[in-house]
């Protein structure tokens, strides 16, 4: 198991954490297997996406805001609701395949951390199983 | 593998199964590795949010009841569809991880069985892989 | 690991890929474990939902059509912004549960790989991890 640190830099934001991930696994050994990806917070999520043009992370977000608008009628009193909604729509966790020690992605894949609620640093864990 | 018992008292609710997926976990030896708790149902999901504030839930709950409304048009015949499209939009299951025999968790994280066509008595399947 | 594939005849479409994950599993031998079905595509999905009325399926997709309308207002110029935002509210990859070789699945569940901007040959990647 690795915990790896994430800093966002605004309220909400998708970083690329697939180099991370795979220093992460290049730590934890070679071989194949599975990697979890996990987020322990309740207002950021894990995804995997298009990487090559920011503006499919930009476009997630603003319809996202549209789905859960941060301004909208909630009964938890934090002003972040949105971001809890954002979190369980996208989900906390993300399994990967490791083949011969590489993460298996296709060619646009980029694996990202979903910020709703910063800037803030935040944690990503990430486990590796192998046979 | 281990198969719990989940009941549901509404309609729509999230049901924190947390101490029940710690127990499984205990149940099925100790160790470190992965806990993918998996939902048998097209109608229910499973998720990880803030358990803390019940309020979080119920923001979900009704913020989902927008995107898909229970009277909006739907082809499916069952008056369900609202349910079937809230269980993939959530996911019907999540992997975590266990370090030690416990589940890591974030400080407000709960594991929540995601109820949506209730109410009735749910299975939730455990699995914990090590390696 | 073993690489299917997968042909879509529609821009958008569920395939049930049920039979196809369960001759992979065969083929990477017996045992219990957990399989990762995994998506290496930016515009696509895996989920499990009801496999008995094809409505279902229909009605999921006319609803996400709605939370991401085609002719939406995107950054991304390619005009499909709204699959790429369809294949990380629905998810990139599912674990499944494998019991004595068999996937184990509700009643009335099937695997579906969403295709959000066919049609195309896609690739699905399964991988089978046991202890």
């Amino acid at each position: 198991m690795q915990r790896l640190s994430v800093k966002s830099n605004q309220r909400e934001e998708f970083l690329d954490v697939t180099a991370s991930a795979r220093h992460a696994v290049k730590e934890m050994g070679s071989g194949s297997g599975l990697l979890t990806l996990y987020v322990p917070h309740t207002t950021a999520a894990i995804t995997v996406n298009e990487g090559a043009d920011p503006d499919v992370a930009a476009d997630i977000i603003a319809a996202l805001a549209k789905i859960a608008p941060r301004d909208g009628r909630w009964r938890h009193s934090e002003g972040n609701s949105d971001a809890h909604l954002k979190a369980s729509i996208i989900g906390p966790s993300v399994t990967v395949i490791v083949q011969d020690g590489e993460i298996v992605l296709g060619t646009w894949q980029k694996i990202f951390f979903c910020e709703f609620d910063g800037p803030r640093t935040r944690a990503l864990i990430a486990a590796f199983l192998r046979p």
